[in-house]
């Protein structure tokens, strides 16, 4: 049985963790938190997953560099600018480090560090600088809250997640926060995720039980299709909470992986559900696919179809989008064979059958659609591949905030 | 030097071809034309290249049988619904050719058939059998501007266009009608789209230039990413302009892949720009490729970014996420040695070089893109390949649109 409890606090629900967040000026909206610290009390395994977009942020080149030790022991991130394909970026991500290091008597090396925001402006370095050590003097071990607030953009809800879990008998705590809205079509890694756990746990174990999970979680998220160039999951563990350190797979890897997978998956659907101007998470659930990958192709071609998110906006059941969408997806099945049927907490519909329309009541069709969380359960019928993918529904709200997003 | 000549007639610009589209009733709207004929007075070759989804309309695999034989003399099409999908299509789309048949005196057999609209509701066949001896009756050497009418669904504009060309010493024509709009990411064809010729050409080289047009014109068009269940691209040939028949490659023969690709490039700007909601025509041009396939991934990559696509609408040259979406796509290319500039009828501006931005003014940049028709010129700097796609802007209208297009 699992032992997983959610939990709250954010990533300073495990033990030796503060965060924080302020509005130091990056952004126009002089307002919002736009930089963020989360520093652990002691020295943690480091793992992370980055953006495959040949356009990388120059935090990400820094972070890399920083955790190549498989060590690292706190986090630095801004909003409001992405620091990419600016001939400075480097310069100024490690001179951002440095300024971290500083205020918080750490070392530049130390440290994860993340940006979102505009691409290809000049990322600022006076407020960073300004601002910081009255950042590091709010850091507070009830601080996720703010630092969350910190690393968001056209987000409009906050994605902060906690749970609890037992590894050799010890109670372990892991927390998370993220950003999410726009430009999310993740390949190897989304946005930016930070998470914190007091499991000791080895980092080339860390670095595995990361990458293995973000295949089913990160990358089965697409909000537009476009995959960013800052993309960013890291986490780190810094082994408060007494457990024998997790060295190999086992017992205790498995519940390590369970609770990060607890945790990637609500990310996933926090940040799904709050795509830019969305209205709906949608969840594509692929059952009797061939095999698993087939089925993450054709739940995630589901998800990012502009006609079927336009659909699900309007609460219109046009199933045939769906099966349109199934049937261009790169993989290989017998179309004739497909099931569909949409559903929420307010009932369900079957909508095709062996590959064609059945009869349904557009009335009941209404009701179901009219939810907040619309499922679409696909069955290829063909073996035993399974898959989620989530995305959300596309709005006037999405092209009104990519429509003037610099301006 | 080309003797391309631009002339009026669309589909009855070649010798020898009639047409007509009328209001039969199978639309919810009664008052626009909804099925079309297009008839040679003699038979014809015949070619078409059709989706490759998985889910094909019913009128794609009649029309594969009809002309399988490389022969046909007609097209009937109807819009307001793609007989897609249903149990009964193909039954309902070879009864659809029958009735043309004896309307027109012809035999089923030599009719390319095509369905445009909702997917997944049953064809009433009623409305086709009532309105079909009015339309043969109506079929004129004048009718190319009702049948393009009766093919189109959201498209605003009507898609005509036609060329005279010369084969051997003799002037020949060509012509065609297009329906555009949503759903519009073609992989191998795109959309239907008829096209009309009085020069001789046999079926295997007719076939031959088609295939090979399509590869740098219908295939480099996007307007939503999704593609259609029903796209078909179909040239008849009737021979009427005397020239020796082109049977295989040389002077002849290139001289109708020109006609043909003027013919192919119009109509693929025609529909990028008329894409459902679209307030401007993007053209992306990939100059410096590594190799000619590189620069069509890259190409088609920048005008299917919905990101890119809702800057364009907000007239915000937010060139970043150019950027971003030759980053992400899959091809292999040094990133540092990218350049970008947006260009129109007012004029350029460079935005990007080496892979960073440089400084632009941006009120020039709001004047440059206040046109409709926006040019993204890419360089990647690395070799000769070129290839051009072409896309539109993301709007209000798209959502609307779409997100009650069955209601």
């Amino acid at each position: 049985m699992s032992s997983l409890t959610p939990i709250p606090g954010g990533v300073c629900a495990p033990k030796g963790f503060k965060a924080a967040g302020i509005c130091c000026g990056i952004r126009s909206n002089k307002t919002k938190n736009d930089l963020s610290l989360i520093v652990s009390d002691v020295p943690c395994s480091a793992a992370a997953v980055y953006t495959q977009n040949k356009v990388k942020g120059a935090p990400i080149t820094v972070t890399k560099k920083n955790i190549a030790d498989g060590k690292a022991q706190a986090v630095v991130c801004n909003s409001g600018n992405a620091n990419t394909c600016n001939a400075d970026g480097i310069e100024i991500a490690e001179k951002m480090c440095r300024i971290a290091a500083e205020a918080t008597g750490l070392k530049a090396e130390d440290f994860v560090i993340g940006s979102t925001g505009v691409i290809g402006q000049p990322l600022p370095i006076q407020p960073i600088a300004d601002g910081m050590p009255k950042l590091a003097a709010a850091l507070s071990y009830e601080g996720s809250d703010s630092a969350a607030w910190g690393i968001m953009t056209t987000d409009t809800v906050k994605k902060e997640y906690g749970v609890s879990f037992t590894v050799g008998g010890k109670t372990c705590s892991m927390g998370a926060i993220a950003k999410g809205s726009g430009m999310i079509h993740p390949n190897m890694a989304t946005m930016l995720a930070f998470i914190t756990t007091d499991a000791a746990i080895s980092p080339a174990m860390l670095q595995k039980a990361l990458s293995e999970d973000i295949v089913d979680t990160f990358n089965m998220v697409s909000v537009d299709g476009d995959t960013s160039t800052n993309d960013t999951v890291a986490i780190l563990a810094n082994g408060m909470a007494g457990n024998e350190e997790i060295t190999g797979t086992g017992a205790d890897y498995d519940a390590f992986a369970e609770a990060l997978h607890y945790i990637t998956v609500s990310l996933s659907r926090g940040i799904a559900g709050d795509g830019e101007g969305a209205t709906k998470l949608l969840e594509c659930r692929v059952t009797g696919a061939p095999d698993k990958q087939t089925a993450r192709i054709v739940a995630k071609s589901v998800i990012t179809s502009s006609l079927f998110k336009a659909a699900m906006f309007g609460e219109d059941a046009n199933w045939g989008r769906v099966l349109c969408a199934i049937g261009y997806a790169p993989a290989d099945f017998d179309i004739n064979k497909v099931a569909v049927s949409l559903s929420s907490e307010k009932g369900e519909i079957a909508v095709c059958k062996d590959g064609s329309g059945v009869e349904f009541s557009e009335e009941k069709a209404a009701e179901v659609l009219s939810a907040k969380e619309i499922i679409i359960s696909v069955t290829l019928g063909e073996g035993t591949g399974e898959a989620v993918a989530w995305g959300c529904d596309l709005t006037y709200d999405y092209v009104k905030i990519n429509g003037d997003y610099r301006t």
